[in-house]
């Protein structure tokens, strides 16, 4: 019994009954917050090769750039795509892509708001989003395009900070 | 320039400029196409201990149930998210969940429709709403929950198969 | 055991563990499938005298238009609000409004599609949030508005007829 | 004369010309708002037995589980669907099931914003999109399911609370 | 090298890179924002005769009206329509459509915010929307509906105020 | 009276009482349909110039590139936005820009089905909602952007071609 309360406590979209809830934010401190997120994805060398070679032609980066519409896009519906997350007015979110090595590109993605709640699920979501469109243009080259360690990496304004 | 042209016909999101653009399916056969993707959701061990107690006392699997809805909601809502995808009347989609060890969980999307083009963007897109389901759910007891290995393992019905 | 999969069976939207999931409608036939579904919205009497009133100085019947057109775009957003629905290209939606006597509203939702699968939602979600829209335009005369009898009335095209 | 700006005064969902307009709210005061509201599902006594059996024999509870989040999704999405509603950014929304019988249950939904306007359409929308998932969960077992008495209990926060 | 900062401080939506980023509205006052925006429509001669006579025939204006709820629908998708735009809690958005002389109509879009940001995008949208939507409504009348001059001309609450 | 019913066949978006209702297409063939539009966008000299000198500079276009990936966006959203517009599942959709004078961007928008149905309001809505996004992106520069002359110009696979 005792046990069961505290596992409602510590999984907070849990109510008293094991299901699904939203967290009441109404008594929370609107503060300035501040999330940031990954996605990595990593391409066979030949994909890489590909659009390491059309980016120097073009100069035009199509394929970054409409990941960071889709990312950005994609961090505004957060709370149409995750159950329990409340609809908030960001302030920002952007979406920035660079290769960490020759094979792997890093998305991050950060998102702002002045709220009661936080911002992690729309950075982790905009990571995503961005991520799964740079799949989708690449996918005609290669069945073997890998998402990898989409995960958080810095959050302020909340009870704790967080630095990765 | 003969570089340049390979690169465009492989590169099949881009236009002869350079610019993004959705393929032309018109002329394609309409096959029953079926996709199958996977998400990894990695958790410390403490948050792997909570939620396997939280299941083991109410039977209910409600963060697991919770992901399931989410994505596939998530897999209909593809074309919505990834810009130069089109929309398409799925067959079916749906999402299951099973711990691969003690830590891990493996979300297994997978979609079918009967069109003229494939469905790995929908099975990847499920099952990456599926785990940012379950992040946002288990996200109040860590910080170091990470997704990984989104990928996809299973098409057919169009030009080529493929099975890892 | 027996008893389960008999159940099962029936549920059609559960898997064999009892988690929510899609039907197939891969083998199914395309037919055209028409469904009718309704709502009854009543009004305390205040409130159909000032609805009454309005529509016969003005002629716009603005709020039954309102609901009308609600009710339509809503019909298009049912495989985004019912988490196991498919996504169908509709033929045709429409939304009919009439007086069933003083105090009550009879809102007539109709749906039609030439595809895999049958339209009863789409008929009834679409009943539903015409009847919101109108309980919506004149919640600030009452909080008595109450909607009731939400249901299926004609069902053609599929396995079996059904008309009520 | 007199008469049609009184009507207009109270229909507050129509502009001086008889056409629909959404409420300023821009000079209202921000309260803590809340309400809630209820849809019953009146099952026919098979349907009924199918459901309890199923829940009894997995302890699951697909069905409502799958109701809770397609209503918190709807509520979240009341913006988009009745036409005169504002966005607003709730503090929370949630949907509680419970039988009221053998054949009937009933649900239970409740929305809180911190806002210069009400949440009964969030509360009313919320129940009526879990109405209808469980509706459309079990419609393979009867076309006799009937969701009746969606209406408002409850209300706090705005000029006049309300309490049925 | 000066030229090129120059260049990406006044184009607001580009960083340091060149590539589309939402504005940080996280220091920005919030204040009341109001802003109007309007769209012609042109019909042909003969397409203004049948839409003026069918409205005088029914006074219900059918067209107009169905351009209105669109108009309004369309005004609070703004965010999700134009990817760098911030979702914002409207008070208030409506749609007003007048006859500018015998073959034109004129949309008046106005929306209102209590915000960080203008509402300029909003009020754009809306009465494209609207307008879209009354040439939707008649396109079987002529290929020739011409969608002119869609612009702002009053803004209010920002940091200049702007007339037309 | 006569004359009331020709006005009704005309306007197909009103049913007899002179409400909206979507056009029933069930039994219209299916063939593949091509509809092109286009809006001009005109910008105050001091606008043209900061576009084409940043253009110029990072070689990106990332204020067109944004808009394409917004117009195609929108496109797919045309059923969402027009209340009597059907669900259509596009073959292709893009979006091209180009300049046709030193102050003047010609968007023209393309969208392409195999359907019962024509696309021109998804080639208009498409161009639209570019033209809105390039409004966007430069309305910190100038209260005096005007979108201009959104019109259909091409046609064909319904009842009669069309080319301007």
């Amino acid at each position: 019994m005792k046990d069961k309360t505290e596992k409602n406590e510590t999984l907070t979209h849990l109510d008293a009954n094991g299901n699904p809830s939203m967290v009441d934010v109404g008594e929370k401190n609107i503060t300035t917050r501040t999330a940031k997120a990954q996605s990595i994805v990593e391409f066979p060398i030949d994909v890489a090769n590909t659009i390491r070679n059309q980016d120097n032609a073009t100069k035009k980066g199509s394929i970054f750039q409409t990941a960071i519409i889709a990312g950005i896009m994609g961090t505004k519906k957060t709370s149409e795509l995750i159950p329990l997350c409340h609809p908030l007015p960001l302030d920002k979110c952007n979406i920035e892509i660079e290769w960490i090595n020759y094979t792997e590109v890093r998305i991050i993605s950060t998102a702002k708001v002045t709220s009661k709640t936080g911002v992690e699920m729309e950075a982790l979501t905009g990571a995503s989003v961005a991520a799964l469109t740079i799949y989708d243009m690449c996918k005609a080259l290669s069945q073997d395009i890998n998402i990898k360690e989409t995960k958080l990496f810095h959050k302020s304004g909340g009870k704790t900070d967080f630095n990765r």
